[in-house]
């Protein structure tokens, strides 16, 4: 990628690091691989197999691991430490800052908030945003434009939402949480009873509580529980459009890809990782460190750290034997029809 | 959940029941199942089954059936009725409505109205909200923040429709009805038309019609019709992030769970249940009845009742000895490279 | 479909047409299929199998081909046409541009437009839009209510944008573009590192292109790049409740059915057609013309033609020929045991 990033500043990132080398140039224009970076470029040598391309890398800076032994080339600086990709993060954070400024402290002239709602005063309230009733916003939080803040809700410091994010009555959101563009956080739970053969609605007057470090994706919808809460744990990941029941509780450090969903009741215990567009039927309980693959359809509880695919749900490894069998079925019902035919 | 609830309110709603026992406590704490319970809390007996939990049950206000035997503890009333289950939702009911007050009548200072919009004055257009050219919205209506209400779209009486949703120009939502938050009404078609080896939009001069008593959830879609009106049916409940293609018309009281997709112009007949995350094909007829199991894939029409599983979908019996056949097809390979051996 | 239609306006949208018989209305009252039209209705024989329908149609003005013999009934014109199909559509955008008439330019007295924001006077920016630094917005486009333009985003002419639709910093929407209500294009990217046992969050800086003629549909998301940009290309058409990860490139004149995931990465090439529900996993390649049933699951790079089915996906006739097998399964297990018995 392109960008203007000035020379003494990305060096002065690293302080406590090791340089080595000169560099002409006092600005930089981009981030690539070794193999495609330009004069001007940074790089970095995050992985060690590709140490063969450092000797032609035409980066003008690299950063490099600690104990490599090449040295620059004529005009280049390579900056040494111990995790370079890290060191990568370090410079990506800083051009995010600056390409994509915090919004300003302060409630937009078109935001609307009511009286009883407590905004702290370093919180950014964008254009269009409605702020309801005795709601509170934290320190630092970025609440973009187009949001709804329901009545009686309460977020955390340092949060960043998106515009068009709508976080319903009484729900709590912790901190440093990311909520993406067209978040629903607190719909109502999809509960019904029949009555006389009608489908009449059950009242949820629970609410979602969403922990610190959180972050959830664009369009995903979280339901509200029927008394007490959904729960999202702490530095739980959920990305775009997941669909949430009500009364789940998802725990810590959980990994959740696009699309899945997610019925009413289930429990996941910390470091769940599941796969984009899988499915959980109501109630069950998914152990600690339980993989689930894309697709797949769960429909009964799975034990800590399983590693289950398909739908009926199995083990990894036997749904891969399964579909190399399958694919020999043709062949079988022919040797099949011939040994009959011998009888 | 904990709520504050006073004794003689919650023994209000119920004035025609026998009420049996006493109670020292003035106000009520919360809702539990009998075996959460403390002083304080609401229990039910909802399920005979659970009825040996009755006599160690510490909630203050029990509602049990008519004809149970057992008496209340000291400091224990309670109320007799011939279906628990449906008192404690007109408990819950009572609760809402606290909780979740109405929003108030009127128009939202920061609401936009076009002048030949015509709005009952009972009902609440909230903050941000934009009232499209001769739309109509009826009684009791409560639209709350930031919604997009088209030009010509009719809305008719009690219905309560949730942060930033879009009924789009013409189309029509009937009583009653509660459309979740972000759900888009009306959204285009896909439908295209190849000219010349490129992809042509084909106008879609529908609409959606939604009856009476449906509930729509979270981030939903559905699309106008090319040309008549795309249907949703009197009493369906569809779940968050639906989608329902063009000219799709479903029956009443259909049960819709999250992230289905049902493609154009499939007709779906009353009474239907649809487990998360299924797909129909477009230009199918699904009979009364039928049910579909969650992630089923449906490429052909449905007899009325019948009960379908997997992709290609297969009646449930069958896609379960399938399933359990599958798992033994290793061994069955295994043994019949025996047999040939032998021969 | 009811509409009112002047027949004097209808006959001039094929001035150089041949039209064969009279009508004594002046105005038209639908379009409705040869079997099911009335006295005042437009029909069309759009296919030949349809052919002997005509002698009893009573619509007052059919679109027939130039080579049909027939003859108009009393009271009936015949508009003959190489192509009846393509001159509905005319006639459909001519009512679509009655029914659906553009918004007028300018900008709405509720929408906020930054200072450095450039508009052409003849866009239409519709209520409680905001619209952000540096921005530039294009001829003729049309942007409804509630829609979020991001700072430095750049929109070409004539792109139609409804409601509630948020691009986000940065990113860059190509000439006649339709992002349908709800879209959320420039999404972060879902990229975690581990750090000490927590996932944290990578940096997304770069952004997403959508290039001309490309329409998307409802509440569909694109995240960003992590540094360059996703990309979609010409004239591909995206459905509903889709997912595109971070650093997709999808080429030209694809067409994606509602609720497909595209994991990040993913390099799909031109004219790929992609079921509902459909699923890739990241860093594939998928081929020119290739074609994936809906639901199916892809894990591996699809050659230029294929025609996937399944999860995991197999081409398509392999996939229908193992379903049939397999509902033989049971059968097989029966027979098989028979053998076994005999030996």
């Amino acid at each position: 990628m392109k960008c203007d990033l000035n020379l003494k500043e990305i060096c002065g990132l690293f302080k406590q690091a090791t340089k080595v080398g000169n560099c002409d140039l006092s600005d930089l224009s981009g981030i690539a691989s070794l193999t495609e970076a330009v004069k001007g470029d940074v790089s970095f040598l995050g992985n060690p197999k590709y140490k063969k391309d450092i000797k032609n890398c035409k980066a003008s800076l690299v950063l490099v691991p600690t104990d490599l032994e090449e040295a620059p080339q004529d005009n280049q600086i390579f900056i040494k430490l111990d995790d370079p990709s890290h060191g990568l993060a370090i410079i990506c954070k800083f051009i995010e800052s600056r390409i994509y400024p915090a919004s300003e402290p302060g409630i937009h002239t078109t935001a609307f908030v009511e009286d009883s709602a407590k905004i702290e005063t370093s919180a950014s309230i964008g254009p269009f945003c409605y702020i309801g009733k005795d709601a509170t916003i934290g320190v630092g939080c970025q609440i973009l434009s187009h949001c709804h803040i329901g009545g009686g809700v309460k977020i955390g410091d340092q949060c960043k939402i998106h515009p068009g994010v709508k976080v319903l009555s009484r729900c709590e959101i912790g901190n440093r949480v990311i909520l993406n563009a067209g978040v629903v956080i607190g719909s109502e739970g999809y509960g019904f009873e029949q009555v006389k053969g009608e489908n009449v609605k059950t009242p949820h007057l629970g609410i979602v509580v969403v922990e610190d470090d959180v972050e959830i994706g664009a369009n995903t919808c979280i339901d509200r529980a029927r008394f007490e809460k959904s729960l999202i744990g702490t530095g739980t990941k959920i990305d775009n459009l997941v669909q949430i029941g009500h009364n789940v509780k998802i725990g810590k450090d959980c990994l959740i890809v696009a699309q899945v969903g997610i019925a009413g009741s289930v429990r996941m215990e910390d470091q769940v990782i599941v796969g984009g567009q899988a499915g959980f039927a109501g109630h069950l309980k998914i152990g600690k460190r339980a993989r689930i693959a894309g697709q797949a359809g769960i429909t009964k509880d799975v034990e800590p750290g399983a590693f289950l695919k398909g739908n009926p749900a199995l083990p990894v490894q036997l749904a891969h034997r399964l579909s190399v069998l399958q694919r020999k079925l043709p062949d079988l019902f022919i040797r099949f029809a011939q040994i009959e035919g011998k009888k």
